[in-house]
């Protein structure tokens, strides 16, 4: 079997990653994340999207919520409360455990690589979870009030700000952390798989480092993106109002055409199919599938479809 | 009213505190914590002592279990073990709150003044609860593996190494807090009480402090020391093996030969009444009561006994 890449974000991402995990050989998987909504809280490294996927691998996400830890607890949270301290940043109790473990580690010098690999390693997770970048990247917004954090304009801004511009403070000059930079060069590479997360805020940054948007392309390798518009909208996040207000359509040929000539094949949802004529007339190949993931079944399913479609592009 | 400086280690300290907290206006007192038990513990500062004395003041601590926060969970910690984190200290999920909170306020450039200032402020407590020292002092204990760190002593290691001997690592250089320094000078001070604490481990370290043996027998201020042995032996921790191990007997004429000059009176528990004549030859004034604090009328009245041993010092 050939190797899979697959690119991921947060929670959408997260759960076609787990479908992945579900289907593949462990060896035959490696999973790169964002990193570009990493912070720093409270003297907490936190990774959103690496323990989106970690919680998702390991079975320890919160379905219900959505995000997060199950079975989570917020004692922390509501001392800190009492205590006057900042509370705008959900810290989860079972979640703070993971912030401190992962912190600990780099205080003692891991990268963030070696901390991602010995803790998703504790929780039994097989296949590699990757950070994007050792160094530091940071998605910034562009609004009326100038450049935001991303944490600050995801959740203590609640997204409402208008965007008028992204940029990845750090990112071209951030190289891919060693595991993704040897999955990019690896001759047995046979399929890259776009996780249904957010293009502008979740997938971009790691295109951003340096030298992975020209590494793709001068592979001859199936690149295959799940959408994450369903039915003319984002499932969930900001991604449609921040289409909008960076003066984009809402659809899947906006999606296509922000990836342009990185991406060979795009899977929609099959509330999308009158978009697939025009997406095939603009050369691109199209599957028609359910893409919304509510349990471990839709999960395996997508991810099989996505290598499905990436052996079409092979074959 | 003349003001009351309390001297106070954890627990039993605490609810001597919490005793004189109930029993006097709150600008009558201030409450100097020691700080030699602090440790930096996966990137947290701990500081047990101020937090137990923050707890038990705030009405917070937990009096089953006897240390902590009440409605304790520990759900971060079981997150830490599943991750492989060091888990040999215990963390409670609000206790963590609170250090977060002060670790915040540290690495913001609060020093640890007025960081325990604002914390307990924000918690309702009214008199003044000071750090003995903003400069970083060491409880070691002497063992036969060598020093080790107060809570790898008294924590990870249970106590079960035998001491023979105790420093307090930059003891003698670190100047006293601020406000500790100020109330030592206050022309109004009117008792110093040294509450119920290890003498060893908890006062000691505060007496250590640059100045602060000379300031107390400068002043012509009566000291009242509560014994912490309740028939003949130690009420809790490590005191009695510890005494032993230094080669002296549990008893409160040690506890009284140890202090020596420094204090005027002591105030010992019912059941060791028959010590109270040999202490009384050796010059020393001595109060006979009930000093086991299991709830807030016990804590307020032995703080009654010792406000009442100290004016008839005065008298």
């Amino acid at each position: 079997m050939s190797h899979v890449l697959a690119l991921s974000g947060g929670v959408g991402g997260a759960k076609l990653a787990a479908g992945l995990a579900a289907v593949l050989a462990p060896e035959d998987l490696t999973i790169v994340v964002n990193t570009g909504d990493d912070f720093e809280h409270l003297g907490l490294t936190v990774c959103p999207d690496i323990d989106s996927v970690t919680y998702a691998l390991a079975g320890l996400n919160d379905t219900e919520r959505g995000w997060g830890v199950k079975d989570e607890t917020w004692q922390a949270m509501a001392m800190l409360r009492d205590l006057g301290a900042p509370d705008w940043f959900n810290l989860g109790d079972r979640d703070l455990g993971m912030h401190l473990a992962r912190s600990a580690r780099l205080r003692a010098g891991e990268s963030l690589s070696e901390a991602t690999e010995a803790l998703t390693r504790s929780l039994g997770i097989a296949p590699r979870v990757v950070p994007m970048s050792d160094a530091p990247v940071r998605t910034q917004i562009e609004t009326e009030a100038g450049w935001l954090e991303f944490q600050h304009y995801f959740v203590r801004e609640q997204c409402r700000p208008v965007a008028r511009a992204i940029r990845f403070a750090g990112g071209g000059l951030a190289e891919p952390s060693p595991a993704f930079a040897e999955t990019l060069a690896r001759p047995d590479l046979g399929a890259v798989i776009v996780c249904p997360s957010n293009p502008f805020l979740s997938v971009d940054p790691i295109l951003a480092l340096a030298g992975v948007g020209e590494a793709l392309q001068a592979r001859d390798v199936p690149v295959v993106a799940v959408s994450p518009i369903v039915g003319g909208t984002a499932i969930k996040g900001p991604l449609a109002k921040l289409m909008g207000e960076l003066g984009q359509p809402v659809s899947n040929a906006a999606i296509a055409a922000h990836y342009g000539a990185l991406i060979d094949h795009l899977v929609i949802d099959s509330s999308d199919r009158a978009e697939a004529e025009g997406l095939r007339a603009a050369g691109l190949s199209v599957t028609i599938t359910h893409t919304v993931m509510c349990d471990a079944e839709d999960r395996e399913r997508l991810a099989r479809v996505a290598l499905s479609a990436a052996r079409t592009e092979t074959g």
